[in-house]
């Protein structure tokens, strides 16, 4: 298809199709002529993955670039182990803790992740991400309690132990997109089922519904 | 203190001080003369929530308006019922969601609250949010199964629980700051958590760490 036509497909004004060609979001279609080309299935995917990444993962341009290199990897040796596929959850979303890491001092998040007995490398680019998330937290006087830590850990190790095995279950030909892309649009999802889940609680509390009970996720 | 101090005290250029002054996000100081003003402890604090809730919660102005003004409410009701007071934790998020609702279809949104048997109000912010993030998990094909979309919410009722209690059991002059601050810094704070469990998992995966098990928690 012409550019006119996989622009009106994606729902994206030319000139963004365009911008993307320039800045490598998108890749080159095959050329026709010296001004022309055709464009397939393979832009339109590309198209979708890098709106729904922009728009509900809110990742920045340099983040995307990071999660369609982690995407382009791993077709190179698609028989990889895939312990060695999942760690590209970790490297596609390696950056998006978007700090300054130097600037921070991580002893507060280490303690964290040793009290809950986590093996997380000494190096972990999530480590200042949950360093910079604490100090903000006690700067306005709302830092988590050791419960609240704890709940908080539980219910991130539930979801964690789900994402790893959807991507070890996942097709390999698909497994790095469900790694790299689905982590960063499933913060979106989580939240907001987070707020809804809230808005139940909020709406039990003044209903007083019986059977609610109090519940605790058994540590994995 | 003079708006010097404050700047250096707060860790920010004078310009933004000055910035936040002229739209509002900081209250006026007390003028002592037609270009001077002094400033005490409360614009320390507020300086101090400002930049909590625009780096770490990636809040916009007009959402941090938004979480002052319900911050500013509840101080003409002190002795408001407990449950007015969570009802702000739904406020203070309402518009964090940052979708245009009305060209979103919020059907399938409402279709998985459902079947989650929640109480939602048919109008409530978040919907379209849920809504937005399935759209986009499906737009590059990694729309979330059944049993994923019940992992993930039985880990959002978990956390609702303890954020609600938490604002319940907080001290009434700072229920507000938890309610509506907290819950976008918690945001951050669960994220960093969630990357870290994975790589948590990961390495268990490849260490085979024995006593590894399937854990359920219990729907609340």
């Amino acid at each position: 298809m012409r550019i006119s036509q996989l622009s009106q497909a994606a729902d994206l004004p030319v000139g963004t199709v365009k911008f993307y060609l320039r800045t490598g979001l998108l890749h080159a279609g095959r050329a026709t002529s010296a001004t022309q080309a055709i464009y397939d299935e393979s832009h339109l995917e590309r198209l979708r993955l890098v709106r729904a990444l922009l728009e509900t993962g809110k990742l920045s341009h340099a983040e995307i670039q990071r999660v369609l290199a982690a995407l382009a990897a791993p077709q190179a040796a698609p028989d990889a182990e895939p312990l060695d596929t999942v760690e590209m959850i970790a490297l596609a979303t390696a950056e998006s803790a978007d700090v300054d890491a130097s600037r921070i001092d991580v002893a507060a998040a280490r303690e964290v992740v040793e009290q809950l007995g986590w093996s997380i490398s000494e190096h972990s680019p999530h480590l200042p991400a949950l360093a910079n998330a604490l100090s903000a937290l006690q700067s306005i006087g709302v830092a988590p309690t050791a419960e609240r830590m704890r709940v908080y850990a539980e219910a991130a190790s539930h979801v964690a132990r789900n994402d790893v095995a959807t991507v070890i279950d996942a097709d390999p030909a698909v497994r790095a997109l469900v790694a790299a892309a689905g982590t960063a649009l499933y913060d979106a999802f989580f939240t907001a089922l987070r707020r809804l889940a809230v808005e139940n609680q909020v709406a039990r509390q003044r209903t007083r519904v019986p059977g609610q009970r109090a519940t605790a996720i058994p540590s994995a």
